[in-house]
């Protein structure tokens, strides 16, 4: 069962003003009066949204005079390139990306999913709220020239077909070409953390480094891996299961079949768990990180010890491939610090001397949006490559 | 303190005959019986050495007719190419190979040195042994292209050092700018582990496996990992330390600071210390060899017992690497199916279920000769590259 987030929702007002902001743009660059004008938007809603377009290098401003006045001529940055789109399934969320060139996201929004949601049915409702991203933008599903989409589970290569066992196993089999059919064109499907390693190593603060690893914590524990520069999916496509790396040889029993396995330590959902039996209520992943961040005694204390667990599968992982950043991310990584430190403490325990000493971790700057961002550089590799052919 | 394999050993002499052999066929082609004039050596002797050369691709033969009989015409292959050498230091022996065009190894030897043998006095063996070969086979220092050095221990691309620390501590600090010198010229230094790897992509039964695991037992264990067809080293070359990932959270204390690393489980040294406590006497790893084989129940017992958590660490690696094959070697690989079976038990037991039934595990099919094999490639790809500058 899927619900849709309310269109008058903060999030989904500020993508559509966004949509219609870089609509005005389209065909000639505007004061932002103009746009004001041309939008009916307030000049504060219109001043806030240019600041974040032109962070996001979607348009560059420049200094001009209109009506006797100084203003900032906006201009909407090589919008040319071809339409790509990033969609990015969680447990309890879609998020959906619409972007031009390098890296310009014309329009962007998240749409809850409930828990356990239904493939055709979360799929049916991506598809809709693409569209009307779309048409926002002023474009129409015929310009979009690849979709990427990730999910939360590993993709078996061999069958193009998900894995979704253990983590959304109502999610379980369904095909790349499902996917495609729900989308009417086909398309591209990728684990979320592979896509938001391809994140960092594009956008985030560790860009251009050959050797990173993206951790993902959340309910799950996924993990994605640049070596020596490129994407490593392994031999049919599921590297990086670093949830499934062992750190108790004879701890609690794994859905995945074995004993012990990070998960069954430090994801969310054993976090939730421990402090659900404590407190005597049901406590969600947002929780923790709030309950954390209060300072309450209980959340913190299995924040720490999660986090030295993760620090140590991280180290194993770093034994093996010597990365220079481990950049962390997903959910529980907004407790920033709380979780941070932690999470250095068990590596540094448990990481080679030079190892431990050298290598960078740190929390995403990308935040949620990590993931959208690689579906939609993918994407755009595919578009870019499908040009060539 | 090191000492020489004397020089009558079965070894030496087999390596001094087949640069004889070699050294005969350059300018022209040979019958056997004009081999057997030209060198002294007897017709088996030389018929023997003409097929081990046959099959590593160093001569061809063809039917010819030699004094009114059929015989044999032997031809030099493709021995023009450019002269390279490989050598393997590990903690009781080196190896060298001389080696023209892929995989023309021409001749090869194998000196024993003490345990805790020191870098200058090893260094100053092997170039003299290596003087001796290349004389053997008709060259001179100066028809040596690239060197290649393996050691048994990480080096930081940082410093181009040697980690000695835990493996050789006798060798820490030694520069490959001291190695070059020792050999009269600039070599490359790499890890055995490695070599191994790439020798295995090279030759093995798994060549042209994108990804692929080689793991090296022996009084040390370390691995050396292609990924996606390249060797992975790593930030500053240090990947692929398989014997510091953890498998014993409390376990005993690691020389590299940690605790229940691989090594404190599985390494030779460990099993020595276990079997030589049991039994009241010194045993060597070659003992264990020969225990287990022959059906010792104690040295059997300490085999499987390593077998299974190496197993173990390796489905670890394999669950964020996903490779399509592991390759086991080093001197305990020479247990054969006694130590594998463990391994793959302990697999199974821990690696994802798409894993577990996929990846094959299996023994090396080089040998000991694996990291020498891996090092005359990387120092022929050396020697093509400085061709091309």
């Amino acid at each position: 069962m899927a619900k849709r987030r309310s269109p008058g929702s903060q999030g989904a007002l500020r993508a559509a003003n966004e949509a219609r902001v870089v609509s005005a743009l389209r065909g000639s660059p505007a004061t932002q009066s103009e746009i004001a004008e041309r939008t009916g938007l307030a000049h504060a809603t219109v001043s806030n949204i240019v600041r974040d377009l032109r962070e996001r290098g979607a348009v560059s401003t420049a200094p001009t005079v209109h009506q006797g006045r100084r203003a900032s001529l906006v201009t909407l940055e090589r919008a040319e390139g071809p339409t790509v789109v990033g969609v990015d399934f969680g447990r309890q969320h879609v998020r959906i990306a619409v972007a031009a060139d390098d890296p310009i996201v014309l329009v962007e929004d998240e749409v809850a999913l409930a828990p356990g949601h239904r493939a055709d049915e979360s799929l049916a409702i991506a598809a809709e709220r693409l569209d009307e991203l779309l048409r926002d933008a002023g474009l129409r599903r015929a310009d979009v020239a690849a979709i990427c989409v990730g999910v939360p589970c590993p993709i078996d290569r061999r069958t193009g077909s998900i894995l979704g066992h253990s983590i959304l196993p109502e999610w379980d089999g369904v095909t790349r070409d499902r996917i495609g059919e729900a989308f009417g064109m086909p398309v591209e499907v990728a684990n979320d953390s592979d896509l938001g390693a391809i994140a960092e190593r594009s956008f985030g603060a560790y860009s251009g480094v050959d050797d990173l690893i993206f951790v993902k914590i959340g309910t799950g524990i996924g993990s994605g891996l640049v070596i020596g520069g490129r994407l490593h999916s392994g031999a049919f496509g599921i590297a990086g299961e670093l949830g499934h790396v062992q750190v108790d040889a004879n701890g609690t029993l794994c859905v995945c079949g074995s004993r012990g396995c990070l998960e069954t330590l430090a994801s969310a959902r054993v976090m939730a768990q421990s402090l659900s039996a404590a407190f005597g209520r049901p406590i969600t992943t947002a929780d923790i990180v709030r309950q954390a961040i209060d300072g309450d005694p209980a959340t913190r204390r299995v924040v720490a010890d999660a986090g030295v667990a993760i620090g140590r599968a991280v180290a194993n992982a770093a034994n093996l491939l010597a990365p220079s950043a481990v950049v962390v991310g997903g959910p529980l990584a907004e407790a920033g610090e709380l979780l941070l430190e932690p999470v250095r403490d068990g590596f540094r325990r448990f990481a080679l001397h030079p190892l431990a000493t050298s290598t960078e971790i740190a929390g995403t700057t990308l935040g949620s949006r990590a993931e959208v961002l690689g579906a939609v550089t993918l994407a755009r590799q595919t578009a870019r490559a499908a040009a060539f052919i």
